[in-house]
């Protein structure tokens, strides 16, 4: 199975509703910037490589979406998604990272006709989506070599085929070990409060047929106690120059337990991930959420009416306790500043 | 309020049914030895001192529940309710503790008339839980001594009036240093799977007007690495000879993350938690409980159907993350083994 997360169509942007999986495989086809937008911020596409996609993609289909693709239009078309989509979600750096690429492109063809911009608008997403297959499988074999050939892998939250184009970063990892015949069990933590461990990580592996057990974020102590994990990999929402990474909540008291208990802790993510220009994760922006996803389950209240929550979505691991960052460009080992900005560099001379 | 988790009554043993809560304050009256197992497998009532009480309680109201008050049968319906009410649940030992105290006492008493040993039963059974009130606010007082001014505090799960006979072992201590006049807010972690925290915790907090922030578990070690925690007090379910403690799942992560960031933490627990028949908390029994309640959430599926789940509702506190034991006989501190066998001698000389 490679899940299609988000596709181009000539009807709009497909994508498949995260908010409703496991119980419901449906698909939305998302056909104006507010729509786009809306799936962005409630999740629907979620994953950081996989919000940069529907980014870019946003901004393409905006931008042809006028009444006439006259140049003018198109462009103003194309720079208000930009800034609309930058507003979506805070903390995952591809998101910038695309609208970046898009803004640079913008610029380069922005003396060509409305309908050339668009085209070429279009061409980039599409590269960016492609590109995201392509880095994920590197991803994946890079970090598979770390990987013994019988391992029991915790995980967090969902950094899988449903984060990405198709195949995922810390999930891309196991299934290249599990195409290379290695025997993989994995846990996943069920990552309150939107479940994605449960709903999304758990439904990629069993759809596999890759050995899952779920358990709650709280219980993980017990098991690297028990010494039943041989790593933890965890994918990213943005690295800092220095490796300190911020992904979903919860991150960061695993890789404290994890390093207790001398299990190693991988981070994997793409170099569009890396943000060179955060010296450290004191200063990448934490987003913090809804207090209804905290005191609502399915739309029943399990908390006090208008009890006061802290619902961060994010935290910040420490470099010194991440054991390696897995790239496409292959495994960073500490230090990281230096294996980080030299491997962007050669990643730019490739461009 | 002073909430009445628990009482006597003509009619049978009146529990505030706290699966219910916070939605419906709604009680029961269990009549049989069946309803009273339910409802303590159920966690209709639980909290370790609650569930000593109410399996006392069982054992003098089955003991009466025959339909003629002969000897040789009220001795052995005594003796089933003790034999049923210690399989209903394995870690929290205060529940044996109190088994074995009717079992002393219906030794001693074994000779009397039948309605003589149901009435002896019933004043030993009232006396457990008149106990476990002056207990805990004896634990309260003596907690409150670490509690500076102000403070942030942490708790996890719910060892509060609900987990007790009316007023809480870790909230006993916050509740005595709000009495005391001291500004506390709280932090309550939400406690997965069962919500203990988000439905128990954070509903007595604000029925008595104490600022209560709820969050995810894995949110804790945001609140600790920002410094937003002055100190971590739960209750326990076991704590063994060496100081090492069995209490909700999470305690664990909670203790590793407060010891790094160098938050004090604090476990409250009557003596009668204590079990000095073991040496450490590896052989703590931890009850490993369904996998619906972690791939359910008010009866809906959050997973995906026959998912394989890890559900211990316990986990080992090592002693060396714990920086004090609050008991009803003062606070110990390291080395446990020393103060906890010292204050169970004295305990028992004064009874």
């Amino acid at each position: 199975m490679d899940l299609p997360t988000i596709q181009w169509t000539d009807k709009g942007i497909r994508i498949i509703d995260q908010t409703r999986l496991p119980r419901s495989r449906s698909y939305l086809i998302l056909k104006s910037l507010s729509e786009i937008e809306e799936a962005i911020r409630s999740l629907r596409v979620r994953g950081a490589p996989a919000i940069g996609i529907a980014a870019a993609m946003g901004v393409a289909w905006h931008a042809g979406s006028g009444p006439e693709n006259e140049r003018e239009r198109v462009l103003s078309l194309a720079r208000e998604a930009i800034e609309c989509l930058a507003l979506t979600r805070p903390t995952a750096v591809n998101l910038f990272w695309a609208l970046e690429r898009m803004r640079i492109l913008l610029e380069k063809v922005s003396g060509q006709s409305g309908p050339q911009i668009i085209a070429a608008l279009r061409r980039e997403a599409l590269e960016i989506l492609e590109e995201d297959r392509r880095v994920c499988r590197r991803i994946g074999q890079n970090g598979s070599a770390l990987i013994p050939s019988r391992a029991r892998i915790l995980t967090h939250c969902n950094a899988g085929s449903l984060a990405t184009a198709d195949y995922g970063t810390a999930l891309g990892v196991i299934y290249a070990a599990v195409e290379e015949g290695k025997h993989i069990e994995v846990f996943a933590d069920e990552t309150r409060p939107l479940l994605q461990g449960a709903r999304l990580t758990a439904w990629e592996l069993k759809e596999r047929n890759i050995p899952v057990t779920l358990l709650c974020d709280s219980a993980a102590g017990s098991l690297l106690a028990r010494g039943a994990v041989d790593c933890v990999i965890t994918g990213a929402d943005r690295i800092a120059a220095n490796g300190d990474t911020a992904n979903k909540v919860g991150t960061y008291p695993l890789s404290v337990l994890a390093r207790k208990h001398g299990v190693p802790f991988y981070v994997a993510a793409p170099l569009s991930t890396v943000d060179l220009s955060l010296s450290s994760g004191d200063v990448i922006p934490i987003e913090e959420r809804s207090p209804e996803e905290v005191t609502h389950m399915s739309g029943r209240p399990v908390a006090p009416e208008g009890i006061d929550v802290f619902n961060p979505a994010f935290d910040i691991t420490p470099a010194e306790n991440i054991s390696a960052i897995i790239t496409e460009a292959g495994i960073i080992r500490p230090p990281f500043l230096k294996g980080l900005s030299t491997a962007l560099k050669q990643s730019k001379r490739k461009d």
